[in-house]
Order: C-alpha cells, then structure tokens, then sequence
C-alpha cells in the first residue's frame, strides 16, 4: 500500500485564478486590499481544490479572540480534580495562539451555594463557551436555561444531566463502572461473601455519580443467581475529625467476616489506609482514579482494585470540544464515555497519571 | 488561572528586525531573494521572540520530501495485523502534507525468508526510515547492521530487541502482561485449579512475545506460597485443519478437572470456538486482543478476559515518532510501553475497536 503526498501549491491556485502568487498570499492571510471578486474566485478554487487551509493561519487572519471559562471543583477540597485541571490546561495551552482563552473558575462541590455564586460570576464574563461539572442538578438546570437564552455552548465534564441540550459530555459511564467492580469482587469473593460499601463525603454529600456507581454494583449482584453475598452501605462525612476510622472499627464490630469492600470514588485511600493499620489487607479493596494516594496503596497491596477513568483525557477533550465547535466550527461528538479501566498493581505502570 | 493569548505577530519581528513584512514573510517561508545577512538576522528575533514556527509552512518551505518504509506481518495471516495497519495508515494519512509518503510492506511472519526478502525490498527503495516489527530476532540483527551503516532510523512495533540502538519501541511489555494475566486467574482460581496454556501459532513458530507472556504467567504463579495450582502447555499448530479441536480434545480427556486456560496471543477465539462448542463455558478463558471474533466470545461470555495493548496507537505513534525525528527534528522518547488494558464483557464498549 502507498499514501502519496497530494500537496496544492499555491503557485497552483494563482495559475488556476489567472492572479499572481502574492494575491493568493494575501486572500488567504486576509491581508491587504483584494477586490471582493477576485478573493471569492480565489476562495472558490481552493475549495474546489481541497487545499488544506492551515488552521493556525486561518485563526490569526479571523483576528477573533474567544474565551472559554471553566468551572470545575477546586483540586484543595477534592485532589481528584487534579487530574482534569492538568488536562485542561494542556488543552488551554494548545489554543492559546488561536486567540483562544481559557479561564478556570473552581467552586467547593460540597458548597450548592459556592457552584452558584461560581457560576454568576461566569456569566458576568459572557464567555464563548462553557465546560462545567454539573454536580448540583437544579442549580445546573437553572443555569443552562441562561446559558441557552445567550446562546452559549457548554460541555459537561465527569457528571452527565439527562433531558438536556449540551454540545458534548466528557465522563464515565458511572452505572456501567459500579457493573464492572461488581463483577471483579463477584468472581473473586466466594459465594456467601460480605462486602461493605463505603461512600466518602464531605458533609455527607453524595454525588449523583457516587448512587449510580453504587446503583449499578448492587444490580449486577442481584442479577447473579448464584451469588449470596450479602451487603452492608455506609455514609461517612470526611470533615469529620474521628472518620472513617469511627465507622469503619464500628462496621467490623458488627459485620467481622467482611471479605469485600468497594468505594466508589476516588477517597477509597482513605479506607486503605484504615486497614493497613488494622492488619486488614487480606480484605478485597477495590475503589476508584489513580491519586497518588490510591497508586501508593496499589503497591503496597492494601487497594487491589482501581477503576481508572482517564481524567486529565475528560478535561482536554472537553475544552478542545468547545474551541473545535466555537473557533474552527467542526462538527463534535456528542457522547464521550472514557474507558473504564481496570488497574491492579501489575499494570498500574503502564497508565499515565 | 489564567492562560493568556501571547500571540507574537509577523509584524512585531519586521519593525524589530528593521525591514519589511515582506521581507519576514519571505524568510519564515524561504521564498525570493533576501540578503543571507538579513535572513540570518530575522532567525534570530524569530528564535528570541519564542515565535512558534508553523510546522505545514515550514515543511512546504523546506521542499525536502521524505520516504518512510514500514515492514509488519500481513493481515491476512494474521489478522490481529489489521490493528497496528490502520494506525499507521493513519498517520501517513495526516503526515502526507509533510511531503512524506509512507510504503507498507507487508511480510508472512512464521516465513523467515518472506521477511528477508521483504527487507531487502525495502533498502532498495533507500527509505528516510523504518518502522518495523523485529520478529525474527537473527534476521533482524543482520538488518540493523546494515541500516546503521546506511544511517536509516529504525524503530520497533509490537516486539523489542534488547541491545539494539532503535530511535524507538512501542508494544507492550510481554512478560509483564502474562503476570497481569497471572494476577487475575490466580485471583479467581481455585487454590488447586488446573490451567490449560495453549500456544496457538501457524508452524508452530512461537514467537519470542508469546514465549515472554507465558514466562511472566508462570513466574507469577511460581512466586505465590499459597498456590498449588497445575499446568499443561500445548503448541498448536494452526494450519492443520484438525486443530485446535484435536489437541484440546485430548487435553481435556487427560486433564479434566481444567478450571482456567491462559492463549497468550490474539488467536483465542479459536480455543473460544472449541470450548463453546463442547459446552464448556465455565471454563475460565483468558487471552489478547480485541480482534472481532475476540469481541464476539466475550459479548457470549465465552472469553472472559481480554488482554488489550492498542495497537492502533502503536502503528500510529510509530510512524509519527520516525516523522518527527526526520522531517521535524523532534527528540522522541524511546521506551513507549503499551498500558496492559484488562477487558471484560462489561467494559468492552468503551474501548476504541
């Protein structure tokens, strides 16, 4: 098989015009007097040629500016956000020289009132385009209604709201992941298995995404008929000093034959940390995202499970979805569920994080 | 945070430099007559200002046109082949504007002489490069002494030869996929489970990858205290018609208490077929690659673990990294391991196939 270079010379646009070199050059910089013409026989031919317009040039020649704003939790109440802040910055620092700015508002997810007040003070900016983590249903909804009146596009990152009109979403299938935990512990716990759930909060705020995962892991066990396993659920506030230490040791107590212990979110190092001081490590552990928290207990053996979901991916694509749609109007995909990878201490070091 | 635009524009470096638009612009693009001083002198700003160098009018500019050959084993052997073939093809697809055209030859892997004369082939038409997958380690090691005598740059895909001077490698760490492999059914495995490790290969030319899987599986289990469990490994040769079927017929008349079976290449859906047919589907099955047919057996619960290493990505960045060390003087990263993807039924949909 051959792939051969099919470059379209401008010499070859001019010949094709009947104009010189220099007028091309200056029809496609958008630079200096072109008769109105003359440009759109020029603009008619290299379409009809499929001369490959250079993005960067076609950027600088619009002379446009676009700023896109960014509201995601802040990464020093919940280090998860790291992971999509870097991604985002990446993506930020690829489309700088397009005109293209972007800034990031971080708000206490834990906080309805700090999202809304973040939000507010985004849309007093009027951005071109919005990537935001719709954690708080209403509020979100409320906010899309204004964002939809002045036509701004918006992206979601991690969380996805049904019923509503976003350019794109960038996250996980948080339900499917709960399925795909399942089935590991399921395999590998015997049949009459104890497994605990713990939910990680900050003042016991749950996520919408934190009931799915936990929606789909309970699903899948009762679809299993074989599977007697029999299942404990715990709410913790992490803003509490004597947690999860408290209601894991009163947990124990109550249930000492627990075999099994899934997290579903990205605190699961926390539990971890509970029993690698309580000698507990013969426990199957399985949570979630690759904080260095989590990767050093994978080593240690303490975590035998994660379910990595490729953050920093959600968060450069998401900003790149907005500029795609906004600066260079390319068509975007509506729909995109990062893998749901499944990472153990062997291959943990093949996966960027 | 704020990432600004810091556009430096053409402008700019003309007053800096004392001359014209024009005169820039002829530089930057190495068109018409300008004194070598001034050329010379406008680099410079160029360089100090941090401009960024367009790298389409840069390649255009430089009219130099590149040639890259890429020796993998056909598809039609092997049709895991396919994978790797796209990404490449993609690659050459985006790099053609480059003024680089890229050649496929494909070669029968369990064919020594086909690969020797396929390279041959190759050195004739003097590429700028070689991406190719070093399958036949002798042969291999006499074509590297001679693309180093002929300064060609070469790089690995798929499989990895130690002590060799490769611009880079891209596959996946062989033996530490079969202890990830290890990992899983000794997980699931009773303590005295029986596994079955069928090597599937036309000639039965077992390739130093499969030998390296199996390695890392067996090293894994040899260094668990608690496990018993037994093993029988086969090599079948899969261009006699009556195999797979007659060697794992009589492998499980002598051995019938085989709980799991390790196929340490993409060619488990053979052993898949067998196993579905003779109902034996609650046979633990693990082997590699989202080849369709794989997809298939894990979709009916047949396969139920998926080794993944994308090789879409690793045709594509083998070919990029050969463009961006020749055409674009990039420094490129040697080591690029594959992640070692675990796939099951309930993740498959979110892996790219």
């Amino acid at each position: 098989m051959t792939t051969k270079s099919s470059k379209i010379r401008i010499k070859d646009i001019a010949e094709k015009a009947g104009v010189s070199i220099g007028t091309v050059d200056r029809v496609l910089h958008n630079r200096g007097d072109v008769r109105s013409e003359t440009r759109e026989k020029i603009l008619q031919i290299v379409k009809e040629m499929g001369y490959t317009p250079n993005l960067f040039a076609k950027s600088l020649a619009s002379k446009k500016t676009y700023r896109l704003a960014v509201l995601i939790p802040d990464s020093n109440d919940n280090p998860y956000w790291k992971h999509p802040k870097s991604g985002i910055i990446k993506a930020a620092d690829e489309i700088k020289s397009f005109n293209t700015s972007v800034n990031i508002f971080p708000f206490n997810a834990t906080d309805e009132a700090s999202f809304r007040n973040c939000f507010i003070q985004v849309l007093r900016t009027e951005p071109n385009g919005i990537v935001f983590n719709p954690v708080f249903r209403e509020a979100s909804f409320e906010f899309i209604e204004l964002m939809e009146a002045k036509n701004i596009p918006f992206v979601y990152i991690d969380t996805f709201l049904e019923k509503s009109n976003c350019l794109a979403y960038f996250g996980q299938n948080a339900k499917q992941s709960g399925r795909v935990a399942a089935k590991i512990l399921s395999q590998i716990l015997p049949e009459n298995g104890e497994v605990l759930i713990v939910k990680l909060a900050n003042r016991k705020v749950i996520s919408h995404h934190l009931k799915n995962r936990e929606e789909g892991f309970i699903e899948f066990f009762n679809e299993q008929n074989k599977c007697n396993c029999k299942f404990t659920s715990l709410i913790i506030d992490l803003l509490d000093s004597n947690e999860p230490n408290q209601s894991l040791y009163t947990a124990f107590k109550t249930h000492p034959n627990i075999n099994g212990i899934f997290v579903p979110n990205s605190r699961v190092f926390k539990v971890a940390n509970y029993l690698k001081e309580n000698n507990k490590t013969d426990i199957l552990c399985l949570g979630y995202d690759l904080l260095h928290e989590n990767i050093d207990f994978i080593e240690e053996n303490v975590i035998d499970y994660i379910i990595g979901q490729r953050p920093e991916d959600q968060g450069y694509h998401g900003v790149m979805a907005l500029f795609n749609h906004i600066a260079l109007k390319k068509v975007v995909n509506k729909s995109n569920y990062s893998p749901i990878d499944i990472i153990i201490k062997e291959n943990i070091n093949y996966y960027n994080y």
